[in-house]
């Protein structure tokens, strides 16, 4: 079996017993609906692989949730994935990534999996770091993650002198993604979310909410051509491209991958708001119980 | 009055009347709603300009009129937009820009305004020429506008050297543009249109109908994402720009700009679907009425 050269970080000097498969598939969870944005850009980016997606909407919201909680879930929804075979995990929530992704691949590695976790705000730190001239970055996020300072923390990591003006917008998730038009309150609201960005002279905005794409052209227009949005969703589909090179896991195939949903909540209400989110079919969304534990 | 060097163009020796206002609005036509995802990549684009759009609602389509009736309405709408003082003419309709791009310029001439008037073909194909490394360009468009030839023309013009493929799509239009969530039935219709650019080794597409934005994600899974896809609204945004830029008609805005929309049909029709299109807030829409010679 060829494996790649990173497993030496989980195997402790024994042999790897769940090594896993380049024809498994790609792991994805978040909260909810949200993380389809993600997952949109993985189908569009990484055509030939599998994902198997866990929304947890039986806990939805998690941005109310204690950091020991979050752990819990994303350990919960990890054991979920690993279970059903797949060769990474992509938590393609930046609540959950705030609060759990150090603590994630340790619980995989303890239950003998070599199988890599990946979060979305350490990807759309380095990329926004990347991408910026004037050194002077925003991000737009949840007041939870915002006060949970992981941006903050992630790009001075990947760049101690960027500046990064962080804007909590407790109402811009709730934009737009309900299919309802765009109305000129939203635009209002919009307006003062960007105020502060505007104000810095940003010219690269991290959108740090699943759900922001579906605002990004007035994002767009609000901030002026000359500021460059990140999305988790870009950001991710390069680190899993990355990820699946370095261990030799990318799919043999050709053709384009499956994909298919398990949810925590009800799934037929799962995949009627779920399909405005992905933007392509959604296919087969079962419902997964979650034990007595988890949900209490 | 300041004004650029193209003005020689269309004076022919005598003082020019009737030359625009940089505080002027840029005026845009379609023959009905596709026009508005043009519109809203020029508002992302240059959001502190204003916009007058016409929707001939009243004549849609405009897929099966002749060549002359195209031209005869692109003079009508153009005679509408210049009376309201616009300062530039994109033709946001890749059939109207097909017949009617070579002719309209001269009827704006003969009514003497110096206003220049853009079409989408022209810009597309010269992105699409630019941004090709293999020399292999795809276009998918409607049934008359690939039998129009004027993206082959085009793109030849530009770059003799590069082969174009061509997909006639008769139905890709209706996907998705209706809200409805996209089905596999769609998928299966799209991989079919992608074949022969597939096979082609194409690396570029040009997107030829300005309804093709709503399926972009779609496609763009399906010929794999190392092909770049052009869209009309994408390479007229920077034409518009170059063009401003040239005639010191930027206006001298700093905020946004303001919108607005007429149409030859229904307004209320145009304003409930026209917002799925836009993905802003539609403002005004009004009613405005086409001579009896011209519905004839």
């Amino acid at each position: 079996m060829r494996r790649g050269p990173g497993d030496r970080v989980w195997d402790h000097g024994e042999p790897v017993l769940r090594a896993p498969q380049p024809t498994a598939p790609i792991g994805v969870f978040d909260s909810g609906v949200g993380g389809l944005t993600v997952l949109h850009e993985l189908l569009v980016g990484l055509p030939q692989e599998d994902f198997l997606y866990v929304g947890d909407s039986a806990r939805f919201p998690y941005g109310d949730r204690s950091a020991p909680q979050l752990r819990s879930f994303a350990r919960q929804i990890a054991d979920i994935l690993l279970e059903r075979g797949v060769k990474l995990i992509v938590v393609a929530c930046n609540s959950a990534t705030s609060s759990a992704i150090d603590d994630l691949p340790l619980h995989v590695a303890e239950l003998g999996y070599a199988v890599d976790v990946l979060g979305v705000v350490g990807p759309e730190s380095n990329l926004a770091v990347a991408q910026t001239r004037n050194g002077r970055i925003g991000v737009l996020a949840t007041s939870a993650t915002i006060a949970s300072g992981a941006y903050e923390r992630a790009v001075l990591a990947a760049d101690p002198l960027v500046r990064l003006t962080s804007v909590a917008c407790p109402q811009l998730a709730q934009i737009s993604q309900t299919g309802a038009p765009i109305t000129e309150q939203d635009v209002e609201l919009a307006r003062g979310y960007c105020a502060p960005l505007r104000a810095a002279g940003v010219d690269t905005v991290i959108l740090g909410c699943t759900h922001y794409p579906f605002v990004g052209a007035l994002l767009q227009r609000l901030l002026g051509p000359q500021v460059a949005l990140v999305t988790s969703g870009t950001a991710i589909v390069r680190r899993v491209g990355h990820a699946l090179a370095l261990r030799d896991l990318a799919t043999p195939r050709t053709s384009e991958g499956r994909y298919s949903f398990l949810c925590t909540g009800d799934a037929s209400a799962f995949a009627e708001i779920g399909s405005r989110f992905l933007q392509l079919p959604m296919g087969t969304v079962d419902h997964v119980e979650l034990t007595q534990e988890a949900i209490a």
